[in-house]
């Protein structure tokens, strides 16, 4: 691999628009959803010293100078110019954003590809778009119709939704399309129960959704291994999808696993069994940095080519695009090479499939125009 | 390591009699039962690299030609022929054939062993035996008489069993032995739903088998970890084989744990814990090709050298026994030599270690001649 | 890293007095509870092979020489001779020990330390504890409150607790406290069955332990993972405990995941999911030897580096703290440099680091005094 190789970041979210403090910035280092623990420091961690690594050259500092020092230059050349010169180094032509979780301090998809002179793709979360039609909603029947109308709309400009069905409830839910009536009542009382916040959590809404989205057979993102502390990490494992992977087979919609780690091997399993299944490692990428090549490694042994995907799952900070996409290209390059190098892949065959599972797989699953 | 290390397979199938057409030949290099996905090959996978990298030299060609010239050149020598030049170069000398998948298109062992000039040993399929019995069996007695005495039988000649109970039910299945009652009346519902064609899958019936070959003593081979899209993965975790493997101790039968990814380190701890456990990693090698040597490295962290077996688990193509031998000799060199040259591992154990991996376990545990 | 790393060895047992047999040295290089299997040796695995690289040395002989010439020098030294050579090279200069394996044979804590050189401090297993209160107990609130009395006379002077709910029952037990009428009940139920010794296992004696231990705020630690064969691996695995861990969090104590193989990937993302969740891989790194590195790497994946602590888990054997110290030190060392190297990590940030996974972290987790 000679030329830098472009990439499709087909799962990631928005970017804070304002500068940072130190400590938003650490945070947004970590999945925790609490502060460091006395005496340590979320910066102390491979993503962390990933984060010192590749980002300060690109703001015209030393690697690995001090994190204060960092934040001060990122603060002089003010947020927007430092999203624009750290989102520029990636070689990201397409950012496929899941606006899930954004907040009005965060960019918009299309602000953050403006920012990234790339392009933008919404993907549409599955519970957050229920949760809007709620709110509108006065009855159950409402609720549903209006949710059906919402996601076959969703289809027709969105590149895929996304489930995080993993963190509301876990992966072990029942695989068949749950029948009317019990939709109806899990809608109802879901409503009732939404005047005191609740969000969508009840299996069965859960997979009315994962259903409703496959009917429209575009692709479906799904939430797998870790993340924040509200998921149980043994719930979240892919392979709990098996049952519903073949279920929902039929409708023609693809199934998409996200991150998977430490389960990716499993991940990469399901991708090899089944047709409609692909695997991306993304946020296990960015946040085991220096160990990044060997968890893509792992994820190489059963995956077939064709069904790897990359992303960064960035989210607030413009440096995770950095860091994942540093991490891939080089993880990548240097397993690459080494396989060449001891005759075990031909350089054709290495050169072939590098971009499959830096771009054009995704370009062909999300049915994305030709670069 | 300097003399090429004879191998014992102690776990495989037959080879297909005929020519491969090119989709015959990339079916046999997934585990999917489907087409590949659009836009998608089987043969870009690290077992398609690792085929095109062993096998072309071997029928002399360039490693890494294209498929089609392979396959061309395969023709041209005829299946035969080119079934004897890859068995001859993998050092097997001794093939334990489970023939539980055998269709008239492929070799019986016998015939396997003759092209590949070594010794065939019969490894009996349990499910099977219960389905070729149950065929001519009038009555739920019938079928347990006759069985009783298959197993007897296969035991006289056989030297060993298979279980298929992972993809039938899964590993999660009740330890102890079914009660006759309990069995007899599983029997009598099979029998009569069996005129529809079903297999066993009744994991009272499945636990009769496994009971019914302990007792005989001889060495039982278990399905683990991954394979075809029937079975549910976090169900074929070796680890759930604690209690059964502690129940059935006493009948003096020893237990080997196949293939096992991606808990392999889970299989190497059971072989660790109990005295009448053993592992393999046989199809594992074979389709993570450039990385069998890490996965091999990780059996070899908790399995005590005694206890580890070889095997490709080869179905279908005589190339896939080609890279289940070259991974596994390669993967077991490197990391040997490896860990002598660190100073970690003597040369002398290193080279009294590597032979018992590769067949003098084998030949111990199935009670099979001195070479 | 220039100088050796001082260590603090969070979690051990005593070391065996007298002069140790072949069959006994062996027995302790195993977690089965039975002979090597006929034909196999325990000597022969990572564990054996790094015993025997590391130890000889020190007793003046060549690594890897005949475990017999090693038995035989060391007989020669005597036990407490050949226990100050080994331990004196270890450089741990704290020993936290559980004492709840402790037999007549076994050296106390405070001699274990004293042939090492080092500062003893006492690590207090419930199951221990509730087992000796119940020794005295009259009625099940006599034995309540002789429970509470001695946990917190433990949580005086103890550096903290230790469960083996792990093994005891498993690790997906109810997350929330027992009531008090359960309680009473279980205690009821035990103490009538303990005159048949009954150990306690019943998961509302289990989690009352760990509760009542959680209200002293003492650091827990707890036994995940691999072990030895009385516990089921799956019910092992540290992700079973998340709820608890949240649930426990608002008392104020510290949860440290022991072992964690083959689980550590998972115990760093506890660690990195919750604040109160430290990780050791200590016995998955003497049991790997050669491959104690690469096992590191992975918890070193996701663990914030000021979450992971050293320990060796050695029992009964000195040799067995020389290779936790070595193998530890060594993979730490290698790795660390590896990174440095490659320009992931600074050369400041490695010697910064190094020192709180050796020690720092277990000083101020345990509130250890400055060296």
């Amino acid at each position: 691999m000679t030329a830098p190789l472009p990439l499709i970041d087909q799962h990631c979210h928005g970017v804070l628009r304002e500068d940072l403090g130190p400590h938003t910035f650490a945070a947004y280092l970590s999945e925790s959803d609490s502060p460091a623990a006395p005496g340590t420091s979320f910066l102390d961690s491979q993503l962390g010293f990933a984060v010192r690594r590749w980002c300060p050259p690109l703001l015209g500092l030393d690697p690995h100078c001090p994190p204060e020092e960092y934040l001060a230059r990122r603060r002089e050349l003010g947020a927007q110019e430092a999203t624009r010169l750290l989102l520029g180094a990636t070689g990201i032509t397409d950012y496929l954003v899941d606006d899930g979780l954004r907040t009005p301090h965060m960019t918009t998809g299309q602000e953050l590809a403006g920012l990234g002179d790339g392009t933008a793709h919404r993907i549409v979360r599955l519970e957050r778009l229920a949760e809007e039609v709620a709110d509108t909603a006065g009855s159950a029947s409402d609720f549903l119709d209006g949710l059906a109308r919402a996601v076959r709309e969703a289809a027709r400009t969105a590149a895929g939704f996304k489930s995080i069905a993993a963190y509301r409830y876990g992966l072990d839910f029942a695989p068949n399309p749950p029948g009317p009536a019990e939709v109806r009542t899990a809608a109802g009382h879901w409503l009732a129960e939404r005047a005191r916040g609740g969000r969508v959590s009840d299996p069965v809404l859960l997979r009315h959704l994962l259903w409703t989205a496959a009917e429209t057979a575009r692709p479906i993102q799904l939430h797998t291994g870790f993340g924040d502390p509200d998921l149980r990490l043994q719930r979240c494992d892919p392979a709990l999808l098996t049952d519903f992977a073949r279920a929902v087979r039929p409708t023609g919609c693809t199934l998409i696993l996200l991150h998977c780690y430490p389960y990716h091997r499993s991940a990469a399993y399901l991708a090899h069994a089944f047709p409609h299944v692909y695997a991306d490692v993304g946020l296990a990428l960015s946040y085991t940095g220096a160990r990044a090549e060997a968890v893509l490694a792992e994820a190489l042994e059963l995956v077939p080519f064709g069904k790897l995907l990359f992303s960064t799952d960035a989210h607030g900070l413009p440096e995770l695009f950095v860091v994942g996409a540093e991490v891939f290209r080089r993880g990548l390059r240097r397993l690459l090479d080494g396989w060449v190098s001891e005759g075990a892949w031909s350089r054709a065959d290495a050169e072939r499939v590098a971009p499959l599972i830096a771009s054009a797989n995704a370009r062909r699953v999300y049915g994305l125009c030709a670069p």
